[in-house]
């Protein structure tokens, strides 16, 4: 990790990039006609959202501590790890790299957007959704699962997320979330996530996209901010 | 681990709440109607036991010895390596978190419950339930799961779960029990795992639920610790 | 490792039970009717037969090298890495040990053989069998595997396979190995895993068996015992 | 790693023989009929792929620096880690190991060609190719993943692929481009990997294979030294 604040905040841009670049990337992977990996179902995005996060924490480790993740952010902050005013810039690089990210995703699969006629199929690369739209219920889901995350991130790493295997481990709780917990809203677990791509989805001329769901972009982002807040306050609590 | 009791038992039941969250909750995820990872299947399904294993390890290393298990805890005292007087207070805690555990998954997946008419699906989301009830074969199937995990853990960590990265190791221990002996019986190969979710199975008002099937309830409890505490003492029969 | 050949040998017995209970044990899980785990395909295998062989090795490293395969045991002596005179006594206890888990497996899925009416899908939770009938070609895709398996195992552990993570990656070898070149004859690459349960099919009264098809049998001992004695050569013309 | 050229060169030779043999292997087994791994899609193939990698490095480690890939020995010479005298013969060293490791696929699937019809698949398993044609955007894929896996390999190996578990993590990249960015044109990422393949597949008297697709090979060689030239570059303009 280095010193200067610019650094820092340029590792959480690369690293959340890297973190969408991966992450959407296999759900478009999974999602889009023609694709060689169309139909790979939810194992493919369970593992690949895993690997996303350890990626995404290699490639920015020698600059910033890696949270990628605004709800990260706020949990550290809380626990005492992380300084108070880095947390609204750090905040800011994790949204605009997810931005970009999402960009190379369409990128990336540029001539696939053209042969996947479902919008809905489209919008689920960049943002998430809920299975059964249940606002309440959505947001408890979101909570718990980033509860879990800030929790466990706290109890094994102390918010050392960088240090030897480290990474893998963190993929790997990314991954169990997926699987365990995410059936229903896909689990976002991350505001800059899911805010990023879904602004990158607003803007990009995309073939065949339909609305970017703006009335449920408040979930995946207040439920994730609650849950590490709240998930951070509990690992505290513990003497 | 902590020298206080307290917060080893503190230790025992965040762990176990969180092996049953994330355990169960792939099952929801599995089985559950409009869930996202409907029909992932048994690799989704024993990649996600073995996660939440060790998850829960990694959740509660930093207060107790993560056995997370009444038949782990009774192997170890037989081994010589747990102090027998913790070893109710152990199982208690254990079965608590399981059942708080059982109590959040049915939570997380609140919408689905209503959607899902199978009340046997919903069961098993909870319980292990056998594939062909044959009791004393069902109770050998567990036996020999437990058996294998117990003489497992010993020979390889001496009861040291939590060091290094022995979660993951013990993660694995599960996923390869999961997929190879758990066809039969859906390798409970833990009490608490199963009696803890089966009365949170009873006690809540749970959409579409069926019964509880108690009638197979001791297989779950009394193959698992009947194979611990043989393959404890297998293991110490070796010079 | 202990010093007594004795104990080595209980070390080879239980390692070799271990990895074939396991191993066989995930193949019955994919193929057994009415199991949890049916239909769960190749990748449920390869990654089982992977973590069965890791378990292999931590549940015997406290004991023996953990060879657990006959082709390994000959291709260390042949590397110098092992005592040629415990070479035959290694092979018995290898033996045996892939019998007695054959046993276990039986035993384990023992209400599932009445439900499965395809006697060849049961030989095959015992025995490896060809895709194509082809004994030159069968025999020379025993040899590559068992090359391969000889050859990295030299280059990355030097015959130590038991020390830190090494277990891990060896079982990741073996995932590797059945991935990509065990489509062709189910790769045994391991003379004992496929005679020892053969044996078992021979012996054991399994409801709806058929033959043990021994004229395959000489394939899955000469190919892989030539591919690791080869391997280890190949290894020690390296300056 | 070894001090005399020629045995580097003679582990780079070894090491991607080792990865195109298990690499084109897994798509050899999930792609030919009558193969035990069929239809096992791609899942397997970005993990076979993965651990393909994995042990090539393990496989080379003792003798050379395991690049395994002229954008990988490219890059690594642009950031300053590698001699540039050797990148030629590395390069070519590559080549002809990839070629090797196609022709032993080729024997290991032996009886499997015959019963293949489609000779698209068969190409499939030697060389890469585009789900949608489109040269520029295959072109851009291949830029995309190469830069993905340069910068990351610099950001947390700075080069050092060979130490300790670098082996598995390396792995672990090579499966999360596969899943996430290899859905377009097949994640060629590596010159080698795709050009000597294709030699072997115009060479060898394959049974029911079509023409080698010469028109599309340019792009699995230059996208991927591109994106691995600037990739190295872009890591190198961090401060």
């Amino acid at each position: 990790m280095h010193d200067s604040l610019t650094l820092q905040l340029l590792g959480e841009f690369i690293g959340t990039l890297v973190l969408v670049l991966l992450g959407d990337g296999v759900v478009a992977a999974v999602s889009l006609k023609k694709s060689k990996a169309e139909g790979s179902g939810w194992i493919a995005i369970s593992l690949g959202w895993g690997l996303a996060v350890t990626l995404g924490i290699y490639c920015s480790a020698f600059l910033s501590p890696a949270h990628l993740n605004p709800a990260v952010t706020l949990g550290m902050a809380i626990a005492g790890v992380f300084n108070w005013s880095y947390v609204v810039p750090y905040m800011i690089a994790q949204i605009l790299g997810a931005i970009v990210g999402a960009v190379i995703v369409w990128i990336n699969y540029y001539p696939h957007w053209q042969e996947t006629k479902d919008s809905k199929a489209i919008l689920g690369v960049f943002a998430t959704g809920p299975a059964i739209r249940n606002y309440p219920m959505n947001f408890i889901s979101e909570f718990i699962g980033t509860f879990v995350l800030i929790f466990a991130l706290l109890a094994f790493t102390r918010g050392k997320f960088t240090q030897g295997l480290n990474p893998i481990v963190v993929g790997l709780l990314i991954t169990a979330i997926g699987f365990s917990l995410g059936g229903t809203t896909g689990y976002a677990i991350n505001p800059a996530r899911d805010l990023g791509p879904r602004i990158a989805h607003q803007i990009l001329p995309i073939a065949n996209k339909g609305d970017s769901d703006w009335s449920y972009s408040w979930v995946p982002i207040l439920g994730p901010l609650a849950g590490g807040a709240i998930g951070a306050l509990a690992y505290l609590l513990i003497p």
